[in-house]
């Protein structure tokens, strides 16, 4: 199982315009494209990935959506498609555990620290960031990716990543975009430090 | 340099709508996460990039869009504000040579063997094939990478790329999406395969 998590600091709490995701949704492009990079190849999902993105944005933040590869139905891979389920989500929000809201999309009111609590239980984890060690130095296995958007971890989330990671390693000296991390994390899993073979569904949609 | 072509075969040649871009666009979506993905690193964008997009759908087969990273201005990696540019592109088209229609967008009416004649001058080319050398096997240089969309390449573009292709190759035994290629080629050639490393202008837009 590969699980992403992504600390989306100003993706909108309430229902945003899907004509306007980097503004209205607060950088929700970013998100989508993330959710897209972790869920999906040409003509397929990957079975054996489920991603948390945590929305810190307003009105009533914090609020995380789940994406469950298993049961994952009807999402398709562009952003629009991706952040509608997300509104969606949000628009079905009750503040009473995590409710799925489509199948394979989950809502609940948790912060980036409850969901780090959570998975530090079955995962390993680990934190990307640029002043972490050479992937290729220390290698990957399956795990727990924490990746942050367009904006640094704040000091406070910084504390809590020194709480629950396992190890912080770094893709390179150039800082990328958090969807294309994504990628790369499954080309270098998929390459071979991978424990076993990922499993693919292939769907009629690309 | 490193140059990206898409051979885009249901991509719109006419203007299209951007709140649906894989129905109206003819997964227009797709050429829009290759281009921004052969584009932006987080909060700039790679100098030495150029993305050549070849839509074939309807109704005025082909186009090229053509992306100079050197000029461009104005593009963000969302898809929404990428397919704009080529929406741009298309609505201010003549039949008449290559036209700059935004700061580093280009257009033309050239298909697909016509961008491959005009970069076999400059470019060792590459292409991307799940049938071809394994990328870690013959390694990378800079040069030029073809891909395909959703869609195989079809007998007579296979024809095309016997003709002008340096080499095949293949980036693992999974299918994956163009953009998903081209981040992974970035982050093979930035690793060390390169000749020379990036230059990356950095820009107040993420």
């Amino acid at each position: 199982m590969r699980v992403f998590v992504l600390q989306a600091h100003k993706a909108s709490t309430s229902p945003f315009s899907l004509n306007d995701l980097p503004g209205s949704g607060g950088r929700m492009d970013i998100v989508a494209r993330f959710v897209s990079s972790a869920l999906f190849v040409s003509h397929g999902i990957r079975k054996d990935v489920m991603v948390y993105v945590i929305l810190n944005g307003p009105e009533d933040p914090p609020k995380t959506v789940r994406f469950d590869a298993r049961k994952l139905k009807y999402v398709s891979p562009d952003e629009r498609n991706v952040a509608s389920h997300i509104r969606n989500a949000l628009l079905r929000f009750k503040d009473n555990g995590e409710i799925e809201t489509s199948p394979g999309v989950f809502i609940s009111r948790r912060g980036f620290e409850d969901v780090l609590r959570e998975l530090k239980n079955s995962f390993r984890i680990y934190w990307l960031d640029e002043g972490g060690r050479d992937v290729e130095e220390c290698g990957l296995s399956e795990g727990a990716f924490v990746l942050s958007d367009h904006i640094n971890f704040t000091e406070d989330e910084i504390k809590i990543l020194e709480k629950y990671a396992d190890e912080k390693i770094s893709l390179g000296r150039i800082s990328m975009h958090a969807d294309h991390c994504v990628t790369i994390i499954h080309y270098l899993l998929d390459r071979g430090t991978a424990i076993s073979p990922p499993t693919i569904s292939h769907s009629p949609k690309e």
